[in-house]
């Protein structure tokens, strides 16, 4: 049994800015590469088929399907998923399992909100 | 004076999911082209910079110097932000002016935190 994921390098909170603050710029890099990761919309299907998944895992052999895409061509795209740290792969003998990290997300997600407080 | 933003063609809320919902092909594909809009850090950077300013507005010519971009550069990535409806665009007299669009982070911030829900 393996698990991979790519940790943040950022630091938790990263991106919640405080009124009249502007994100740094390593930050933003950091955010980038987190939305590069959901600019396609099979990618945000298949975040959003993990995270409604039984237990909050989904096996690649369910999210072929729903998707309407060859195995090869989801493994892709939850390789960027998985680099991009926004979910977790484990392996578990013929299949990958995947969940999405609840840390990532609490990271990134703030950053959107606080540029309309 | 001209006022140009670009409509949303979802609906308010669109990517407010509840438990075990999965998000709609239409909606992923409205959110794919607001998310590869933010997958660059300058454009990031300027959306955090717009969204800082003195009553929230921006003139093109203070956006410049703090990504140390060339205007023409920075007008690209403004583009870029309007079209995805992340912004709006004021031509005043010589320069142009930025405004965040709330309505549009509040449609599409929701979606990262659903989730982890």
């Amino acid at each position: 049994m393996t698990s991979t994921s790519v940790a943040s390098t950022s630091t938790v909170g990263c991106c919640v800015l405080s009124p009249g603050e502007v994100i740094a710029p390593a930050d933003a890099e950091h955010l980038a590469r987190t939305f590069k990761a959901l600019s396609d919309p099979s990618r945000i299907r298949l975040l959003s088929l993990i995270a409604s998944a039984d237990g909050g895992e989904a096996c690649i052999c369910d999210l072929t399907d729903p998707v309407a895409l060859s195995q090869p061509t989801v493994s892709h795209h939850m390789k960027q998923l998985v680099e991009a740290g926004l979910v977790t792969r484990e392996q578990r003998g013929r299949w990958a399992y995947f969940r999405v990290v609840p840390d990532a997300i609490e990271r990134h997600a703030p950053f959107l909100t606080s540029t309309i407080r």
